[in-house]
């Protein structure tokens, strides 16, 4: 009880992750693929960016991690689905796709016919929102190898008519941070959140103070899908860059653009789920907003005289929780000056 | 000793399986999604088809399964990483499309630099082979997951100028099939094949009679990669329609075209891993052939008038094994009748 869990203490060392990954990637360079079809930028960005003849394509995977321990220990394994969805799409708005296309990859110790099901139930909910297809998987029966059921996928977007992909490279200091809140933890940090679940003995069954909802739904809730926002900005041209807030909380700002710093000076308390992280973990806040997105999920960048604009098509979209949270400014790295945070990077 | 193995057996029922992802997918239908970027064909081919403007792609996604649980047996990775790359381009190929990018998705008990630069540089001598560029991916560190690393990915190819999606419809009774022998089981069958290893205690250190090397590394070779040969039919118009011959065995090819059956008259004998597979599993042969390649990999319909432009354009890539193994028939299904086995569709 005594010592403040990190993130390293609770079993993921993200400098560890990263050494070993740059291995993998160094050991996996291939010639470069060149012709009618190619790659525009490697691993790195929220998603590979792609050339076929005339067409840019967006393609990214990811997974929805421990999340399903909490999933199997409460029963719900809807949510999880959609967070299958919301994980992937996200990554492909970020770097202004249309989502078109998901496939699933799940892992699973039997084929439960009912678990399946649900799971394809939150899947369905996660399409719909982001308008996209599901055209194919993978379902692995692997009793040997999970004792949980794993869910990951992989989605592909594509760039409509007039639309280019959005790096953040035209990002100006001047430009102003909006934020949408996210629906909570989303699904990254769940390693750290089960760790401080045994330790705490949260009941999961009753809300917190103040809350409404159980605290295990709370947390179980799944990944916001900002597509329709995304897209209202998109189509308009009205952001600079796009941010999906994920496993390197905020530092995921500092991909956009290297040599601007993000200065987040009006970011929301925390709340709800995040209010019990942080009395629980008695984490410093610079641990706590690199590894959850306290509170804001997608970010976009958008020119100051924009900004009307933008609040409006978002409110349009359906996301009237959208406010501003900072501006762009001389530097680089990311800044939290109201709680003395500084990252160089990412 | 005395009940011969079934794949039911070993942990996996096909048929709970076909039945428990049907409600995965009704549940997930989600609205068709129509306009500038739309999938031309759900799950159920090799590959999910997609049009974006006026380019047409192929995406799926495939892992290397329990075969990875050999591989740590043996301390041996190169060989699955390089099976992450041949599982997915070589779906692909059997839909006439070119590869263009992979995605991995690894999860890991523990960031182990060395195994991943291992299993990286695998997966570099896939890529290679398949002229593919790797993208992006994700490694998640998962202990409370999974206690061996898993592998699996996802990949994206295109339709060059002048190619069209190749689905087989176009074959007809006449046509000659040709096979294309497989390095050994490729990934697929692995959950039988540690059974069989369990029951029979085959030394893996030294090579089975009559082979010069040790079984264990027979067993791990990896998928060979049909891109090359795929590609010398493809930019020629000589295939009517392309098989890759995975978990399904023969009855893959039954994907091809619903109203033809595919006479398999002069399948090779069973040698090496195969033989041992025979010999030790006492499977019927009917059970055998739609749970392993059996010695192809890789099948071409093409027609008769094209089979000796077909046999040299597959030499000149490096096919010089490729050889007449049937033809198409009138009826349905795929039929043995050497070995008296009918399978009556998918």
């Amino acid at each position: 009880m005594a010592v403040p869990l990190t993130y390293a203490g609770a079993g993921v060392d993200s400098k560890a992750v990263g050494r070993a990954l740059g291995g993998l990637l160094r050991a996996a360079r291939a010639p470069a693929v060149r012709g009618y079809g190619r790659p525009l930028l490697g691993p790195g960005h929220f998603s590979g960016l792609l050339q076929v003849g005339e067409e840019r394509l967006a393609l990214t995977t990811d997974n929805v991690g421990t999340k399903v321990l909490l999933a199997e220990q409460l029963g719900s394994w809807e949510g999880v689905g959609e967070d299958l969805v919301g994980v992937n799409v996200n990554d492909l708005s970020a770097v202004g796709a249309r989502p078109l296309a998901l496939l699933d990859y799940l892992m699973l110790p039997r084929p439960d016919p009912k678990l399946l099901a649900t799971i394809g139930k939150g899947i369905g909910r996660g399409l719909r929102q982001a308008k996209c297809a599901l055209v194919g998987g993978e379902t692995a029966i692997v009793p040997d190898l999970v004792r949980t059921p794993d869910l990951s996928g992989t989605a592909l977007g594509y760039f409509p008519p007039g639309r280019s992909p959005l790096t953040g490279r035209s990002i100006r200091v001047g430009d102003v941070l909006v934020g949408i809140p996210s629906s909570g933890v989303h699904a990254n940090g769940f390693t750290l959140v089960r760790r401080l679940l045994e330790r705490a003995r949260t009941p999961l069954d009753r809300p917190l103070p103040g809350e409404r909802i159980p605290f295990g739904k709370a947390l179980l809730r799944p990944t916001r899908i900002y597509t329709s926002a995304a897209e209202a900005l998109l189509d308009r041209h009205l952001a600079q860059g796009l941010a999906h807030i994920t496993g390197g909380g905020v530092r995921n700002l500092s991909r956009l653009h290297p040599s601007v710093e993000f200065t987040l000076e009006s970011w929301p308390g925390a709340r709800g789920v995040f209010e019990w992280i942080v009395a629980t973990s008695r984490l410093p806040p610079k641990e706590l907003f690199q590894t959850f997105n306290m509170g804001i999920g997608f970010v976009a960048t958008v020119r100051r005289k924009d900004l009307p604009a933008a609040l409006g098509a978002l409110a349009e979209a359906g996301a009237r929780d959208a406010r501003v949270i900072g501006r762009v400014s001389p530097g680089r790295g990311v800044r939290l000056p109201s709680l003395g945070i500084r990252y160089e990077g990412y």
